[in-house]
């Protein structure tokens, strides 16, 4: 694989294909990772993501004004699984079965394996946070695997389906996404 | 096809699979359509949809208090497009393309031919609504087609290709939901 920079007027296009995502962030040497599927796009630069009261990664949002979005993959199902059943509170190991890697821009662990990434910048919001767990980011960098997400675009029917991104239902079900159809017009035309 | 309520304590799982929607609202005798990529849970009983200032459906959003937010299907792509590319204010016409129909429990206009429909009542926010085009709604009532959506689960893999979900990313690509995988074990269980 080959981590390449995504356009920020593109970056939108990672996420809005709906995938379950895991948020990462790092504070005072502290970091974690979370799975979060309650992820959206607010308008094409900008991120807002519940992230419950319960979650260690919160305070480390809190504090540091930062966090990644991730977009894991196939491969990953079981370990945005192990992600989302288990406390950095309870299991302070639990992020050595998580690896990650540091780019030079940004401290904050990013999730290898992953299609793509964005980090977002805190637009603090105390009412958003506070009343209903809404953190709103501004995409301040993305990055994605080359081989599943070049030029703007997804091509996951050119990807090994292992790259392909996950949808997250309940109960440990999940769906990869599926075969591409394209019409020769629509919104966010090149 | 069978329409069929959805308990709503698992309505979040229509949403949750990430899909492209159109939103439906309806004021004063004028009701409207249009496609919306940016919609996501706030918790499992509520959604956060935006809905830009351009927006015809906007206002009727903000006169009735009320959205519907559905979940269209591979056959129905066009259909989204069309939405997604054509006004009201411009094309009074527009919604005689898009058949909707009503359910007795609510006055709002239901895209017909979709897998999933949640119905929302606005948690007014002027803040939310006014700076970032975003209106909160608790999901008051949910609907699914039983082919694809049933017992809390959507069962993709045991419906015709036609009913799956589909995700937009820009220029007219669009992605179905693809296969399933399910472990014995994760969030949400039933």
């Amino acid at each position: 694989m080959s981590l390449q920079p995504v356009e920020l007027n593109k970056a939108y296009r990672l996420l809005q294909v709906g995938p379950t995502t895991m948020i990462s962030a790092k504070h005072n040497g502290n970091a974690n990772v979370m799975a979060a599927a309650w992820v959206s796009l607010v308008g094409i630069n900008k991120v807002m993501a519940y992230i419950g009261p319960q979650a260690y990664t919160r305070g480390l949002v809190e504090e540091s004004g930062l966090f990644a979005v991730q977009i894991p993959v196939v491969s990953q199902m079981e370990t945005v699984l192990y992600a989302g059943e288990h406390s950095y509170r309870d299991r302070p190991d639990k992020n050595h079965k998580i690896p990650t890697f540091y780019l030079k821009e940004f401290d904050v662990p990013l999730v290898e394996g992953c299609a793509g990434w964005l980090v977002c910048k805190v637009i603090p919001n105390a009412a958003y946070e506070l009343e209903h767990n809404l953190f709103m980011g501004e995409i301040a960098g993305a990055w994605s695997d080359d081989r599943v997400f070049r030029n703007g675009h997804w091509i996951f029917d050119e990807a090994p389906d292992e790259l392909r991104t996950i949808h997250y239902v309940a109960g440990g079900q999940f769906y990869a996404i599926g075969k591409g159809t394209r019409f020769d017009h629509g919104p966010g035309k090149d």
